[in-house]
Formats: C-alpha cells, sequence, structure tokens
C-alpha cells in the first residue's frame, strides 16, 4: 500500500508537514498557529473567571469553541457570515464538534468555575481544517489552564486536563484509505472520516460520511487504523510544542 | 448480555414499536408518519419538477431535508427557531445529515433533473428523532420518486433508488451497549452514535461522540454491531410499509 | 338557499366534519389535535408557574399563543420562516389573534401568576387554520387549567375560565354567505369573515374582510347570523371532548 | 347620547379636527400630512412603472402599503425596528390592512402594470393612526394615479379609482359607544373597532376586538352606525383637499 | 469668487434658507423640526432619568442619537432597514457622528445620572441631512435639558451644556469651494466635507472626503474657513429659535 | 517637541517599527500581512473578472473592501459579529472607509470590468487597526492588479493606480501632537484623527475627532503636518515591499 505516491508525495499513512507556533498572539491566556501542510488556523484561548449564569454554583467549569474561515482562506472568496447575517450549517457544526472534543479530556470539577472559549479563525485552508483547529486547539487549552493556575484561579493540585487531544482526518480514495486529505483528495474521496482522539488512544469522535458510495465494516476499519496512528503522531507534535516554556 | 432490562422492559439490543402511517398527508407526494415508541416524526416529501439554478443543465437531481421540532414536543417547551429568528446549530446539523444520508441512496442522474425536499417535523420527542427522521424519510422519498414516475418527470426505466436506507441510535450506558435510546437512556449514555445503514448492510454514516469517557476500539465495534442489527430489523418495517399500495 | 350544495355536498350553513383528540400530546399539560375536514392543527398548552418578569407581583396571569404552519401542511411547499429568518406578517397576525381572543375569556386574576403558552401547528391546510386553531386551543388550555388546578398552581375555587370559546369562517361566495370555508371556497369569496365567539354567543373578535368587492350592511348581517349559528355546534363539538376525562 | 361629553369636550358621535395637507412631499409623486387631532401622519406615494416579476404580463398593476411610527412619536419612546432587527407583528397587521384596503377601491386592469406603494409614516401619535394613515393614504393615492395619467402611464380614459376610502376607529367607553377615540380613550375601551368604508358606503374592512369584555350584537350595530356616519365626513374632508389643484 | 451663480442663486459662501421650528413634537422632551432649503429633518429629545446599566453608580449621564430617513425622504423610494432587517452602513455611520458630537458639547457629570436620546428623522432629503441633523439635534437637546432641570433631574446651578454646536457641508465644485451643498451639488463634488463646529469656533469633527480626485492642504484650508462661517451663522439661527420660550 | 518620550520610547514624530509580508497568502491574488507594532492586520484581494450586475456595460471596474475583527484580536474577548448576526456600525464605518479610499487611487476605467475585494482581517489589534489595513490593503491591491495584467484581464498598457495610498493615526495627548498611537495612546487622546494620504503627499480622507476637547485650528494644522511626514515614511514602507518580486 504504501507504494502509491500521493499528489504531493507523500504515502498514504503519512500526514502533511506539522508546525505548532504555540503563543502566536500577544494578548490571548493561549494560543496557537498550526499548520497542517498550507492549511493554518490560529487558535487562541480565553479564559474568563466565572461561568454563564446557568451554570453558577455548581463548583464546575465550561469550555466551548469558536470556529470560523477567513473569506479568502479559500481558493474562491466566500461571503463573510456576518455580512449575510446567520451562521451556516457547517460552521455551528465544526464549533460543536471542537467544543464537545475539548470537553472529553477536561475534568470540569477540577477546573472550577471557569469559563475557557477557544477561538479557531482559518487563516488558509486546504483540507482538514476542522482536524487542525482541534489539533491546535489542545495546545492553546492547555497554556490557558496553566495560566489559570498561575493566576490562582485554579487549585495547585487540580489536575483539569485528562488527557492530550488530537484529530486527523482519513478518507478512501480510488479504492486506498488515506491519512489527512488536503482539499484536492478531500473533494475525491468517496469515504470521509473525522476522527477525534486522546494521547492514550482512545476515541472522543468518529464522524464517517460516504460522500460518494457507502462503505463497508472492513474499510470501516482500516480507516479506523490509520486514524489510530495518526493521532499517535500528532500527540508527539504537541508534546514538542508543549515541552518549551511558552 | 441480553438478561439485562431496561426501564420500558427491552432487552439491550431490541428497538422500541416501531410504526410507518405511510400516506400520512393528504397533499404532499410522499409521506409518511412514523414512531419509534413515543417519538414521532411527520415526513413529507415534496417533488419539483426541475432543480435550483446553479444545477441546471446536467441532467441530475437533487435530494434535500430540513429538520424542526414543534416547541411543545419535548418535555419542556423550547422557544420556535422561527421566534429567534435563527436556526440553531442542531437543527442545522440534523438537517444536513438527513439530506446527505439520502443523497447516498438516489442516483442523481436516474432522478433526471427534479428536485426532493424532505420536511421531517418532529411532532413528539423521546430520543432518537433524527434516526426516526431518517427512517421515515425513505418512505416519504420512496414514495415521492414513485409520485414523479407516474407523472413522468422520471423515466419509467430509470432505477433512482439505489438501495433503501434507515438510521438508529446505539449507546452505551453503565458500560453496556444498548440500541435505539429513549430520551432518558440518552441522556445517561457514555458514548452516543447515530448510524445511517442501508438496506444492504453498508455504512452511510457514523457518529459517534464520547458524552461522557472516551470510547476504545472494542467498545465502537460492539456498538457497530447492534447498530448493523437494528438497521436489519427497520428495513423489514419500511419494505412493509412499503408493499401496500399508497 | 340551503338548496344549494357546495363541492363536498355539504349546504351554504353546514360546518365540515369536526373531530378534536384532546390529549394528543403525551407531554403538554394540555393538548388537542382537531380537524375541521382535512384541516388538522395540533394545539398545545405549556402551563409554567409564574409570569413573565414585567408582569410579576400583580397577583395576575398571562396567555399567550402561537401559530405556525409546517412547510408542507399546504398544496405547496412553503419555506419555513426559521430558515427565512423573521416572521411573517400573516403569522404574527394569526398568533396576536389566537392570544387575544384566548385572553377575553380568561380572569387573570383568578389564574393567578401562572402563565399559558399555547401553540398551534398547522399539520395540514385547507382553510380555515385559524379558526380550528382557535377551537382546538380553548380545549387544551382548558386542560393545562386543570392540569394548574391538580397541582396547586391555582386555587380549588378560583374560575380562571370565564366562557368558553370557538371560531368559523364565514364569507361570500357567488353572493351566498357560506359557513366554514375550505380552501378553494375561501380563495373564490368576495367577502371573508372570521368571527370569534363565546359558548354565550357574545362577540370577542369579528374580522371581515372585502377580498373582492366591499360588502353592504345587509351582508354583514347574514354573514354574522351564520358564524353566530356555527359557534354554537362548535361548542357542542368542544363540550363532548372535555366530557371525557382525559 | 350626545349629552356626554368626552375630556376635550367632543360629543360621542364627533371627529376629532382633521386636517389634510395635500402634496406636503415635494418629491413624491402623491402625498398628505394627515392629523387626526394629535395624530399625524405623513402619508406619501411612490407610482413606478411596471411591476414586480411575478406578476408581469397579466395587464395588472398592484397597490401596497407599508406603516410605521417614529420611535418618540408616543409618550415615550418606543426602539426602532430597524434597530431591533425585525418587524413587529402590529406593525405587520396594518401595513398589510392598509395595502388591502387600498387595493379594493382601485382597478387593477384600468391602472396597467404599474405599481404604487404608500408610505404612512406616524410623526405623531394619539390614537387612531392606523384609520388616518388609511384616510390619508387615499388622497396620495389620488394624487399618484392623477400624476401616471399625466405621464401617460395611465391611459387618458382609464378610470383605476372605483370608489374613494375612509376609515375610522369606534369603540365602547363605560358602555357609550364613541367615534374616533384618542389614546386615551382607546386604553379604557372595552371594545375596540376599526371600519373601513367606502365613499358609497360599502364596508371594506370591520375588525372588532373585545379588549375588555365580550361584545353583543346590540353593541355591534351600534359601533357600525357610527362608524358609517364618521366615514361619510372623513369623505368630505377628503373630497375638499382633492377639490384644490395640487 | 463671489461672482459665481449656483443652480438656486446663491452665492459659493452662502447657506440655504434655514428655518427652526422648535418644539414641533407635542410629546417629547425636546424637540425641533429644521430645513436646509428642501432639506426637512425632524428631531426629538428623549430625555430618561437613570443610565444604562453598564453606566450606572458613576455619577454621569449619556446622550446618543439615532438617524434614520423616511423610504421616500428621497427622490426614489428607498426600502426600509426595518423591513431589510438591518441598519445600513450609512445610517450606523451618521448616527455615531450625531451622538459623538453632541456628547463633545455635553458635560456629562453636570447632567447627572440621566439619558438623552435623539431621534433625527428625514422628512425629506436634499443634501446635508447629517449636518442639519446635528444643527436641529442641539435645539432639541437644550429643550430637553431645560425639561430636565425644570423636573429637577439635574440641579439648579448644574451647566450641563458646555457650548452650542452646529454643523455645515462643504465641498469643491469644478474647483470652487462652496458652502452647505444641496443634493445635486453633493454628488457633484470633487471634495467633501463635513464640519462640525461649536458656537465658539472649535472643531468637534472634521470629515473630509476625496469623492472624485484627491485635495491639497491649500483646498484643505479654504473649506474649513468656509466651514467656520457657516457656522457662524447657524449658531445664529440657533440663538433666535432658543431665545423665543418654547 | 521631540524631547517627549512616550511609553515605548518612541518620539512623538515616531512611527512604531513596520513590517509587511507581501504575498503571505497563497491563494489570494495579492496579499500583505501588516504590522504597526503588534498591531497586525491580514490583506487578502480577490481579483474577478466581471463586475456586479448594476455597473455592467460601462467599461469601468469597482474595488471594495470588508474590514473585521478576530474575537480575540483584541484584550479582552469580542463577541463574533457572525454569531451576534449584525455587523457593528464601527465595523461598518471602517470597512467603508477603506473601500472609499482605495477607490480614490484607481482609475476605474484603466481597470476595466473587474472587481477587486479586499478583505482586512485584524489578527492582533493595539491601535492604529483601520490605518495599518487600508496601508497593506494598497500593497494587496497593487498585486492584485498585476495579477489582473498578467491573466490579460487588464489591458498592457492600462494604468488602473493613479498614485499609490497610505494611512495613518495622529492624536494630542497632554496637549502633544503624537503620531501612529497604540491602543493605550488612543484611549487617552483628546483629539483623534485618521488621515489617509496619496504617494504624492494629497489628502484622501481626513477623520478627526474630539473624543476629549474640542480642537483648534492650530491643532488641526499640527496634526495635518505630523500625517503627512508620516505617510511619507509609510510609501517608503510600501515601494520597498513591492519592489522585490512576489
Amino acid at each position: 500500500m504504501t507504494d502509491i505516491l500521493r499528489a504531493d508525495g507523500r504515502t498514504p499513512d503519512q500526514l502533511r508537514p506539522v508546525t505548532i507556533e504555540r503563543g502566536w498572539s500577544a494578548q490571548a491566556e493561549g494560543s496557537a498557529l498550526i499548520s497542517f501542510g498550507r492549511t493554518k488556523v490560529l487558535c487562541t484561548a480565553t479564559f474568563t473567571n466565572g461561568v454563564p449564569r446557568w451554570m453558577a454554583g455548581k463548583g464546575k467549569g465550561w469550555v466551548t469553541a469558536e470556529y470560523s474561515m477567513l473569506p479568502r482562506s479559500t481558493n474562491s472568496r466566500m461571503d463573510r457570515e456576518s455580512v449575510k447575517g446567520r451562521i451556516g450549517g457547517r460552521t455551528h457544526e465544526i464549533s460543536r464538534l471542537i467544543g464537545r472534543s475539548l470537553r472529553a479530556v477536561v475534568d470540569m470539577k477540577a477546573l472550577g468555575e471557569n469559563t475557557i472559549v477557544i477561538d479557531c479563525d482559518v487563516l488558509q485552508a486546504d483540507g482538514g481544517t476542522r482536524t487542525a483547529a482541534i489539533t491546535g486547539a489542545y495546545v492553546a487549552l492547555a497554556d490557558a489552564l496553566e495560566w489559570g493556575r498561575t493566576k490562582k484561579f485554579i487549585g495547585q493540585k487540580a489536575q483539569p486536563l485528562i488527557d492530550s487531544l488530537a484529530a486527523v482526518s482519513v478518507g478512501i480514495i480510488d479504492g486506498v484509505p488515506m491519512l489527512d486529505l488536503e482539499y484536492t483528495e478531500d473533494s475525491r474521496a468517496e469515504t470521509d472520516m473525522n476522527v477525534v482522539v486522546t494521547g492514550r488512544g482512545l476515541f472522543v469522535e468518529v464522524q464517517g460520511t460516504a460522500e460518494g458510495a457507502p462503505f463497508d465494516r472492513r474499510e470501516l476499519d482500516s480507516l479506523l487504523d490509520l486514524a489510530l496512528a495518526g493521532g499517535i503522531t500528532l500527540t508527539e507534535f504537541q508534546k514538542k510544542a508543549l515541552e518549551v516554556s511558552a
């Protein structure tokens, strides 16, 4: 299988080059500019002491996320959702996915009554923007939690992070399962799957869609294998980025 | 595993009672009032000759769907999205899921330049509204296609339906994988998965989410087994409903 | 005049078949699925202890209503108001009419600081949806008040219902005054009037509109006669529906 | 009955002072600044050659209206609907009423494929704004039609105006039927009715509402008597205003 | 330069006829109907004791403004912003300009915790609507402050008004700097500038825009000269209007 | 005057460090990531052959711009305008300013029937975002025009760029006129002015606002002097960025 080479020279089970510029933003409590090849997402974390009113008094925190694409992040310009006056279904869906995924690795009791909002703004898009966003969001989140600890909003012994979190896309193209699709691959894929995994190799989200033809159990299994392997590599990149003091 | 009984007396691998009232609407080209236990969804199909302008001239059709809940379909009343002036993320997400799933079993060339809109309105909600909607939508779609053939908008030999389509939810509750969750079960599930399958047993959508704790590969496998079995039973219900002349 | 027969065989002063399925919804505090011929409206009542902030502390309650049509309740599909992002004038107008009418038969002091919202969702439309909605809403309201009494939110001796309430449309077609117009009649009517009456035969709303030609005093009088007679029959149907214990 | 005097010294069957400044706007094809006592409404008519696309090719015209209140036309300031981002139910309802009423006195075939939009902007409000708006709108409409004839958009022999149109409110206060309610009267009325009549004394709209208690047939009759008499007087004011060349 | 005459016979440095009808509105705390030639703007001031929650407890007041044009104030009808569901950029910009300008002459401490909203509604537009609005708004504001003093919401010795405020447009047409442009002049101007000045001859806002060609320092200077002179004359008109007791 | 040093060590007439990363975006027809100190704006230009329908057939092009801030570009997070469902006044105002300014240096006839949209997205904000946006937008525009020439959408001899364009803020702080204010300076300024100038030293926009106290002619003059000098330096930066082949 690894004899097949893709347009950019990658083998089917290879990620695009990954870079994580931690602390890109001078003002956010945590931030990372992450790139998966040409895909670039700026993730910023905003830490607020306190929670929305409907959650107050339960001793628990809240983590949420918003995803958006710059109008010319893509090959042809899209209208701004602010100008259209409404958020599209895809944006909503991805924002919810990111928030839900992050919450799966946060112990809300350990976080205490604090709120973290992660903004994931796609500066350049070439496929895999939601998976890059989740992978970068985790880094921004980790830094924001550290900031909260430094400011004593989070207890010194509290461990709000249960596990690390990364995400990757996989898909079947011309019958071959492939890892980390770029835009032109994504458009041709028969089946497309986004998988969110923890550093310990557990699943947080599995979203597989038959874009072309329905897929069978064996194909599903091979995609999950690829995704788990990709998740391990991404976890390594995150670890390296977080090792350096920000 | 089947020794465990649920609140309503079902075994873990048992569906709720399913009813499909085909042709419920006197005016739509296809319709079905489907119930999964207390969950009731009215699915109507609108067949229009022609396609949106951006698709015209390609000899291909289009199928789309809209999902909505009546404000008091749920236990406590929700504000109407029309009154709020915007559609929520969940509604968007489910509408997109239903449309995408239906398109996976329709041959757009065979459909020709015709458009079918499926409206899925939840009259009463007790968990599994999106899966009931997809299962009922297939019946409404099948009737609308038949209507189109009768009216000669679709060629006599054309076979727009590639396969049948059904959907079911599965989840892990107290460590036990269970089929077709009702609302109280859904709220307690650690992992929640919606699976859309064709009559031939292929996957169209797999959407698994760790609501409580991340899940491992073995748990994922057992959920997929349950869902495939549930899909076979739902397919039988659909066949029976469609056997009778509407 | 009664020698004239309409398309469906009715005499000019005859209602369409009326059915009222009380308690249709398993979760609402009061509900009724009412049909006037092919017109079907699901009315649900939501009882909430307490009133909106601006009304608090006056010892009085509040009753309001929302009307909406399913997109394919009509012969050709309408766009959803939630998708358009705004409520149309007709929807607003009818919601206000229903709420205002219901309030005319409720003693707000006897209701106490409780709020009742009546949702009237048209599942199928064939003329007279607003009058069917009002007639069904009264039944849902009566049950919700009873529920409130059972739950002790309303005092045991309080009599919040001053009178019963029903509504019917009347119109002049080819010079003949007719009761309870179905859609094709409504489209042809020169004059169209919706009349809301109490069980005691008093007027709550009289809304007459010259769709074709202005009408004179004599025509107006004959329409009011018809409407009062129709109101009496509808009141009987409501009584029967409410006699049975829900 | 005429022994009773109102707060401003009027008898129950007396209108407030009425003034009509025809041609108030230098730029509109027709206009009138009308006052009913302190209520002042600026009505402008915009004549456009051609009709909306959905009406084209039928040889018929279209007349529509929009009603709005300035934020400080009332005693306490209201938020602008443009700022709120949505038009309220009351505004919608009155705009529709004005348009529907005007169309009842226009022969759309004689108008030809021309569109007239009447804007009714309330500069100062003291009750009866919708009836003043209709009465003033008729004057603006008449002038716009004359303009269209001068510009040859309307045939020289065409008679688009079938009849003249005026409107007045009536209501029952402390059991006494009264004509042309000002704001403080309107707030106290048990029953409130707006009646739109033609110059020939025919009804175009009758909208009666029980604000306090339901009303009986006899009360309804006395209100209609008052309204018809008021309509005759208003028609005289319109005639005088239109006699002078604009 | 004064040898050149404009279409309406004015010299380049001459204002159009200015009228200020103070107290036009019977219900507002301050009001003025101002005209600059055919441009007519109704300015009303609403005085409210108290400030928005985010300002409370600081002992300071707030002044804000909203600008809007009637749909047929212009030569061809514009759609209403309330109907479009959003406020356009130009409206926003002018509302902000008016509010900001007024605040520059109000001592918020002397105003105390009171809020004044100035509504500027353009009834007829022929260029210079924003400058007429500001000039009229000042008169309405002055009266509203006087009302607040009479009602004792403002201390007897407090002097909330620091200075008076007027505004005028200037522009370069065919190389000639001109004062107070009417619409046809404004459309032809190479450079267009709105200048807000105080009675003492200080600048509050200078907004110059090269509509046609960029302008040099000398042109800028001549425009500022004209504007300062125009401001003096407008200040005289305001003084006269305010001398008379309202 | 130059003895005074600011918080960051600059003299009053000194710009912050300026960097221009031309061609930052891989997909846009022109782009620049510009920084004025900590303020960073990503400017992308989208070139489209053809013009909006209302402009077609006149042989002229169109240039427009949209400005937006990322939610966490600022020190505390702002809600997204897409989530709020409406664009704020400030955003509207700045978008209009950028577009208007750019159009002042483009010969629309030489551009031909082509449209250029410049998106200015603020990634990090520390004062002067609109002036940085204009200065960067010019670079993106220049490259997009060059792209259009290469693609033959613009004639080989056509010279659409009349002049270059840069912008800078100036303000008076504690009585001292200062160039290029950062956020903390901007908040303290008595007078704040944004000036858009061409490479030849002509004014395109002059927008001065008395934030604290009205300003006199002499102060205005000193601010204009500073701005013209700053414009010259920025023009140099642009030249250098554009010299290198992209």
